[in-house]
């Protein structure tokens, strides 16, 4: 029963069903097998439980912190969606102005459908991350990240958790691809052709052969430093810390790659441990509410990533629908804060959290 | 399926919500967010099982006991309702006549629909603690205290879990409101206006700094003793015994702020180790059953604190229909203690909870 | 979906609700307040997983063992059951001649629809256990001891879980009594009067004072052996063991006592660790399968006692349903060891159990 | 919703039902009891989670093993079916051919629908393994193990958790029997009458009396290696090891005969760290997924086998549609492997699982 105007992350997923064509809803909201995981992310949060402290005086709030040293008004950071003039023909660089709007940093993908360029050009004054998937074109992906570098985009969100497509059975039932008429310009410039897009042409891209060398070299390489995206295991965070990463996010990809991975939540600890204070830890997944940021927060998180919320936004009301779901965290998670007696995120501790089930 | 005539607090809760208007219903039924607390602290309940102890003379057995050195004939007092006049006519003077002739404490909101003195004649004989919220203008609250001492009232439950207002989005959807013919008269006194009153004017009023500090000066300066309400967490607990409170009790304000927050039940637990015999410790939130009574007795709590079940018994029946309530929980209570072996609450130990889950 | 012919204790279940008028049905089918403990009885054992053995010889399997030195056919024993003649008219004379045919004791009630005398007139080659309830006239309870003793009843079954009367509020919403054709000679013994009988007019009867000593001498005074009904705790047992008691029933009265009470298959291992070999020890409640029956002995206990699926055998088909249901148990169980490895309920060990949740 | 086109193992069980005589479907699709078991061993798997490994070079991933020394292409061998033959009228030699085509091994049941020599003479290069029952009469026994081995069949899995018939009341209720018109040679020759075949016949052939003697002289004198087929525990499992058995599946018959034993995937982790190095594992049951292939491989199988899946595909579209199942298997187990950073089978650890239980 979503009010006439959205107020939580749920509304605005219900407006985007109703308003997106059935088989991009299914792209967007869709994970890989039996969804396990897609629906873990979420429950999972359910299953751990805010300890407040109280008596602190909250009369000043901040939810304001850093990533990577750059100041961003809430510890919540726009994931990189695919295909976004998909969801609104505002695209990319809609959801760029919202996110600068809202004073936090845009994540941009591959395959979006505008160029690094177009998106920086769209919010000057916003921070943004260049999520890379690194295509056995080499050629192509340098040009891609020297876009990037060249347009101000502050890190490379390097993700590590695709080397095979994920088993998406709405898309395959739906027969999904991108409309003819919305250009892929990194998957163009890597194919030589602009019909139509699937997403199996896009992994039929993507190098499964990355590892860690690979990846201490491109450490070394670019100019700006790496976030390793999708990792869930804590020896491999230390790994990713040895080889000189600015920050791990921990991902599932959103419950799209390996079904029955372990929900993102659940994961997070073990890798901020891991990472200790050499790294920044993100957790992308499952957020939906001020309370799971915090959560987040709590496990070792620094931030989090959002993806289908601030998609379902632009889907629904474009630049505003999307900033506006930010604008709903931010004042979700300054009250969750509040309530646990942190007067800003630096301030929460493992001793916020405790689990149900462990 | 509720009798005619209601036996539990369930056929209560089902009258009640026949009986209300939606927003009002709303209002008093609601909790924070998705309502993961509200519905927690009822459900946590069912995680933790009685364990009965047999053969012991139970022909006498006594649910009497003392709060603060206030002899009560159960274990169970009233918990603080805002807006009482908005279920029944009676109001708080309906609900205090109900406590005080099932032998109980009532405990006044500070956002009640009657002024402490008022609440005080109506029942004089009956025991009676003052809510309080702290206000940014000290001088209303002061003179709300000074008021509640005057009128007898033998303790201030400070609530110290509400220093922002809790994300209530059934209000939101409703647009709730207090009509406009019912007086707040702490509100107007703070506001200097009686218009009709939202909740986000209360908390307008609220003063958000208040600190550890703050409250040992308030045990020093008030002349009747403190208890600190809205406590989930072992190291506030051992806090608020170094600041001097005489009690605590361990609430989330009945899931109505910090969703995700722990349930009382499972907090009360380590909240009641830290406060050992320094401090007394109540709960507050889920309580449904006298089976729920000794389940937090079992598990640390000196007494439970009960608002939605008295009431519902309010909204259905006036005061006759919250003093049932009351009689309700006293026979179930000394049920349960007399098939667990104990004929009187004193009797109660840890022994005799066990959880299925941890 | 029952088949025209029974198979399972779940067919005779939905045979008997269709059969039975509902008030008699819902006093042999409810339970105490939210009826968690009588689900949970059930729901219980699927918390508890068999770990069979392979490579026994199972050509010969015996589901027979001894209770208290008698032989019986299978560890199953026919819980004691109030009003039987309620259910079919053959009462329990038929229940006692299922249970003889059937090679096994039958334990009949305190407040049966037959005398003693009768019921062992019925089935003079059967073993049987009497139920007690001690009156607050022992001049009474003394005579029903008396006669089945000289009746050749071989134990006193001790209920000491309902000291009080359990909340159920199915009789109380149908207000339920026995029909007044139907006779209760030990109310009719105790209070003088041979009107309607209702459960508040047993309970009236018992004596809520028994304790230790009480039982102490009881043990002394009888010839024949005692055995505690409604412990479910250690320190019980223990204290049982020392008071000389040949017994423990690890019993909850079905869920119709304390509601919330630990399920019995959950309590039985604290209780047989602590009986040791002093003291058999018995599970009643939720035994719905021949697997029930062996995890219950894996948990230690030396036999069960089912008392609801009897009866829907006797209210659906009188003593033939009776005595089917009992042999349905014995197939299951002779099935369930078999398939353990076990080709006697000697050989079950508690490393045929383990639990998913702990 | 399954496509036109089935893309998993959920589509060919839907299928399979629509196109299957209610009381075949019944018997291949049925448990034994309350199903508990049935249910378990799929749902058990929803307790475990996967956590993935990254940076690997997954360019190169193969899903080839061996078991016992056998090269096959995926992890996965086609477990023993009773009576394809009513699944679709190719039989087992479609069956064969199918996982011959996949490059797996085909276990036979001993009541299959075709001969040993048939079904070998239908797939000439591929792999066999001969389920047996040891039936009484060991001369008819010993001639299916001679034919067997004469058709290079290259190990007897022998099933050890059906001594006696499980009580699968599906069939109770259909009055399930194989169609006289439907020829189960073994049965056939043990009881010398071709008449219609029901379950029941078939177990009053088996010898109940197998114990581990009776396995360590079958393993003497057997010229092919003896896998052990419905082991649960680790005490078991280190006693087949002293026997000298190549293999152990861990398998609860599909939870067909033990209701309520333990799911495969919840045992297998003790049998193996008991088996070591000296004996090959296996696990039965519950797979329907490539992820739940890995999930098992990491608690210590070297394969699984599956029985419904490759039935459904068989009775959905004959050899092509089992093929095609176990194409689907290949495919997601190696996707599976890719995602957790694992080139082969033998790269899978225990730390790609965890547990969100316990």
């Amino acid at each position: 029963m979503p009010a006439a105007d959205p107020i939580n992350c749920a509304d605005y997923e219900r407006l985007a069903e109703e308003l997106l064509e059935p088989g991009a809803h299914g792209y967007f909201a869709g994970g890989a097998g039996d969804e396990r995981t897609l629906r873990d992310n979420v429950e999972a949060f359910r299953r751990w439980r805010l300890v407040p402290r109280v008596l602190v005086d909250v009369s000043q709030v901040s939810t304001a912190t850093t990533v990577l040293g750059t100041e961003i008004s809430l510890p919540v950071v726009v994931a990189p969606v695919a295909f976004q003039r998909m969801a609104n023909e505002g695209g990319e660089p809609a959801m760029a102005r919202a996110a600068a709007g809202a004073g936090t940093v845009m994540c941009l993908s591959t395959i979006a459908t505008s160029r690094p360029s177009e998106v920086a050009a769209a919010a000057p004054g916003g921070h943004r991350w260049m999520q890379l998937y690194c295509f056995k074109d080499r050629e192509v992906t340098e040009a891609i990240v020297a876009e990037a570098v060249e347009s101000g985009f502050e890190a490379i969100a390097l993700t590590v958790d695709a080397p095979w497509i994920g088993p998406r059975e709405r898309d395959l039932r739906s027969g999904f691809q991108v409309p003819a008429e919305i250009d892929v310009p990194a998957v163009a410039a890597a194919t030589g052709s602009d019909g139509p897009v699937s997403v199996t042409d896009v992994f039929d891209l993507i190098d499964p052969s990355l590892d860690w060398d690979d990846l201490a070299r491109l450490v070394e390489s670019y100019e700006i430093p790496i976030i390793l995206k999708g990792v869930a295991a804590a020896d491999d965070a230390e790994r990713a810390a040895e080889c000189g990463v600015a920050g791990i996010i921990v991902s599932n990809h959103g419950g799209r790659q390996l079904d029955s991975a372990i929900a993102t939540i659940d994961a997070v600890g073990d890798v901020a441990d891991a990472a200790g204070d050499r790294v920044e830890v993100f957790l992308d997944g499952g957020v939906r509410r001020g309370t799971d940021v915090v959560t987040a927060l709590a496990r070792g998180a620094r931030a989090v990533l959002v993806g289908r919320p601030a998609l379902w936004g632009l889907a629904a009301r474009g630049e505003d629908g999307a900033r506006h779901v930010l604008e709903i965290l931010r004042s979700e998670t300054a009250l969750a804060l509040a309530l646990c007696g942190c007067p800003t995120p630096a301030d929460v501790r493992g001793k916020h959290v405790m689990s149900i089930v462990r």
